[in-house]
């Protein structure tokens, strides 16, 4: 990412210092897209660790003193806390400044967000479609959103110019932008991560109910496929109980609709029909070669889990 | 690996050379294994990769002409091919030699293998938990087995002496090895290997089934959670297609628990039962970390996904 001469903002407020809020704060620096970054934090421990990461140019227990002032204010904390988070800074945004988001649920959270914005401030909502399984300030780095999408859902009367300038403070973060209503995002992304993230939620969740035995079992021979399961289940609880949440009817229509798929499986399973399965396998296997070559997977094999070359 | 001094058995015939029998042979080489290593492959195109890339000593079209003389032979075929593959070589197999196989299902394989195995020659069935998602000769490396679990399920009438010989094998292959019956490794791996793949498929091959719009949406936003799921869907499919089919009761059976326990997520999403979710999910974690700490997944972030060293 080549560096901007000039910030692109004169000052970002960035409400929560997770892995998302962390990795933001460090992209900006990379591009030098703030001349300030206002970090906020509640908790003194993570405002310890941020402070010890400089991922901020001053950091706030209160976000009503970083929020004044700034042409921009990214709220990063859990999809459920969205709401109560910025209704007691909401006056405190100054007349023309951007508030955004970047939670993985754009219809409760504009729900939430829109009737508390002031009038004269601009709200667009906007997903980076990036992360670890990994939580908190030390989890940041600054190449998370590189070559990622962020989707942004424009809300009807905010003039392009502002959407825009969020499309390019995206952009310079590293991110391929998209752009599509908050209906769209909400059904692709129950789709593409809500329902990965449901199974193996479920998945691993059955493993940990097991019997003593059973349970050592599982993670002794978990290389033979178990395991794949369990990097997404070691998202961030908070996060992801307040998306399914908040996007549950589309999130529990899909469910079932992979479950209508699961069930075909097992029929031909259970019927001993060979022919079928072996094409479907052969089809699966193709998706992922698309998925490597448009630049959203390692080609890696193994996804590089070993450091040799191959 | 420390490499032998004199080679452990003086022949070891090879049947099949896809990623499992390459990784053997040349994990084989690496500790001085075998003083002579004839691979077979019924395809040209195999045997002309397995010749260019070193892999035997001998190649071989016909198996009879392998497993003659050998000390150990190792079918390493899809484990629905294994009973038709053994058959018209059985009576060239000598006697006091070893017969061991590689497949991921015992029951069905056993009871293909051993009504052909001549009287004088023992039947040791073997499985190293370990694979990647690529196939053929190409794709195998010597280290694929090292701190992998290798087990073992001795039958009844076979020496203990007979059975350590391919126990301190599959030692020197870099394996950790564990004994089970029959019985007992099938249900263990439909818990952690063949339900995992098949949810994997059914996840991967529903994304193959959906219109031209939502199947580019689910490639390009598929960082978001789903491409973990296209790993394991990416495997040989006629080599999964083989292990449903063999080990049918116990995968279904499986997959009728997972069923069960993702139905209880599904009731408390539906049900808005955020405490309870949170719950699963911070338990969830624990598992993955227990799998890291038993040297069975990596450690680092996003599956090593990423060049960077975090």
């Amino acid at each position: 990412m080549k560096r901007r001469e000039t910030a692109l903002f004169r000052r970002v407020a960035i409400i929560g210092l997770g892995l998302i809020g962390s990795s933001l704060a460090l992209s900006m620096r990379r591009g030098n897209l703030a001349g300030h970054i206002a970090g906020v934090s509640r908790g003194k421990a993570t405002r310890d660790k941020a402070a010890a990461l400089a991922l901020a140019d001053s950091l706030h227990e209160r976000a009503e003193e970083a929020v004044r002032d700034a042409d921009l204010v990214v709220l990063c904390v859990p999809v459920g806390a969205m709401g109560s988070v910025f209704a007691p800074i909401a006056s405190f945004v100054k007349e023309g400044a951007i508030v955004s988001d970047v939670g993985s649920v754009k219809g409760s959270v504009v729900e939430a967000l829109l009737p508390l914005v002031p009038s004269g401030v601009f709200f667009v909502p906007a997903h980076p479609v990036a992360g670890t399984e990994r939580s908190g300030p030390e989890a940041g780095f600054a190449e998370l959103f590189d070559g990622r999408w962020c989707i942004l859902t424009p809300l009807a009367g905010v003039p392009r110019g502002v959407v825009d300038r969020v499309r390019v403070f995206w952009e310079l973060c590293g991110s391929r932008v998209a752009e599509m209503d908050v209906a769209r995002h909400d059904r692709v992304l129950a789709l593409t991560s809500h329902l990965p993230h449901l199974v193996a939620y479920a998945m691993t969740d059955m493993a940990a109910s097991l019997e003593g035995g059973d349970r050592r079992d599982l993670v002794s021979y978990s290389a033979g496929g178990f395991r794949d399961f369990t990097r997404l289940a070691a998202s961030d609880p908070v996060m992801w109980r307040d998306i399914f949440l908040g996007n549950r009817e589309e999130s529990l229509a899909m469910l079932d609709r992979f479950l209508s798929h699961l069930a075909l499986l097992r029929d031909e399973v259970a019927g001993g029909d060979g022919e079928s399965l072996r094409g479907r396998f052969v089809r699966a296997r193709r998706v992922r070669e698309k998925i490597v070559l448009e630049g959203q997977e390692t080609g890696a094999v193994d996804f590089g889990r070993r450091s040799r070359s191959r």
